[in-house]
């Protein structure tokens, strides 16, 4: 089996370290960044690479697309025209419903061949330096298959992932997206609000103890990146923020009262 | 020299430990649970104990309250017709204004012996059994001294903090209450605020990753005991709560334009 790894970021290189650890496949790596791939070879993450998303893709059974979401659509674009009928594509990004919005109109036939998923987990860093070996074992990866998606590719990029150590769930997009507004995407934005605070007087950060630390550290992640999905997921996410409002509300009636 | 510890939570016996351990002081100690005198004795917390307050502050040149702040003044009434003058008391309540007013209300004219005190440090587990040594070394312990508070009683207690490896900083208590409310009252209460929104949604939990667990650690702290300090510091949190939701409100419209 032959496996390529678009974009060696923290989960990227993650997924491509731990599948050429467990021999699982080859791996081959595009990312348009040199540096990237240099330290991918040097750490012996990846197999080979190559220079075009065309030349990456040739041989591959699985195409792995691990780029931040705002870039998705771009090299959908490119792996399109290439695309082989029983090759497979899959996804890591944080938010679904867009992504297989953006897939719907790339691929069109071939959407069957697209495997929407998102590995539960990561880290405020980014980038192939920061990548972890059995980043994804133990934890949850979700798997939003349409229903046009093939069930032998469904098949295949969900025996990747429990090979990666991974317990797979499969629900809609639109399920995966309110949950992940909840349990991910309202901490952040919780957090980055929280930090905001402190922009005129950093000063006083120092008289602080682990509550603090506990609620910035995700405030270290990359503050664009997030953005993006915020704005991908932005109904899920307003929804929760008015819910998590009214308990910030309902708390301070308790406190005054 | 004899120091006395009311009360051995994770503060009082973290206190109690460490002083032992550096050989400032013999440590006699009083808490109305026997279970922590109990706990104490056999992990050599302490080296004595007392059954009554009065007892226990006999010989003290210090008296350290460290009592949740909802039992301070009641602790603070046995001491009074017991203080002789030499005697220095302090405590380590994460709200400063109002101990001072019940300090004041209760020692009278011996309120020149009190120096109140905060070491920003802590944990979301509370008792003596969570107690940890080195738990103060190289963390902030704000003092804030009245007007009338002994200079020598202010000097004793820095000493006392400096030896446990604290960085001393003096300032007065309007000021300390609102730091704090931004540091620490303000993160406790988000988290607090945050979890709730999962009462009735326990089941979605387990589709999270680093940024849940970090959000939600400190509300596994004593919830009552928190909530009497949000009520305590309600002026200067409600103002925090205030920039934090304005925070939130700006980083939506980003998202949503």
């Amino acid at each position: 089996m032959n496996i390529t790894v678009i974009g060696l970021g923290l989960i990227g290189g993650s997924i491509a370290a731990d599948i050429k650890n467990a021999k699982i496949s080859k791996v081959t790596a595009y990312d348009r960044q040199s540096s990237a791939i240099q330290y991918a070879l040097q750490h012996e993450l990846i197999d080979s690479y190559e220079n075009t998303i065309k030349a990456a893709i040739e041989n591959a059974d699985i195409i792995i697309i691990a780029v931040p979401i705002v870039n998705f659509a771009d090299v959908l674009k490119e792996i399109k025209p290439c695309l082989t009928p029983k090759q497979v594509i899959t996804d890591v990004s944080s938010v679904k419903s867009s992504i297989i919005a953006e897939a719907k109109k790339i691929l069109g036939k071939n959407i069957s061949q697209f495997v929407p998923g998102h590995p539960i987990t990561g880290s405020e860093k980014s980038g192939a330096q920061h990548c972890k070996t059995n980043l994804f074992a133990n934890r949850y990866t979700i798997l939003t298959p349409l229903a046009k998606t093939d069930i032998k590719a469904i098949k295949k990029i969900t025996a990747l992932w429990k090979k990666l150590g991974a317990k797979v769930d499969i629900m809609n997009a639109k399920q995966h997206d309110e949950i992940l507004a909840a349990t991910s995407h309202l901490p952040h934005f919780i957090s980055y609000a929280y930090i905001d605070i402190f922009a005129k007087r950093k000063e006083i950060i120092k008289y602080s103890g682990g509550s603090f630390s506990d609620m910035t550290r995700i405030a270290n992640s990359n503050r664009e990146f997030w953005n993006d999905i915020f704005m991908a997921n932005k109904k899920a996410l307003s929804k929760e923020i008015g819910k998590f409002k009214k308990q910030l509300e309902q708390l301070l009636c308790q406190v005054q009262s």
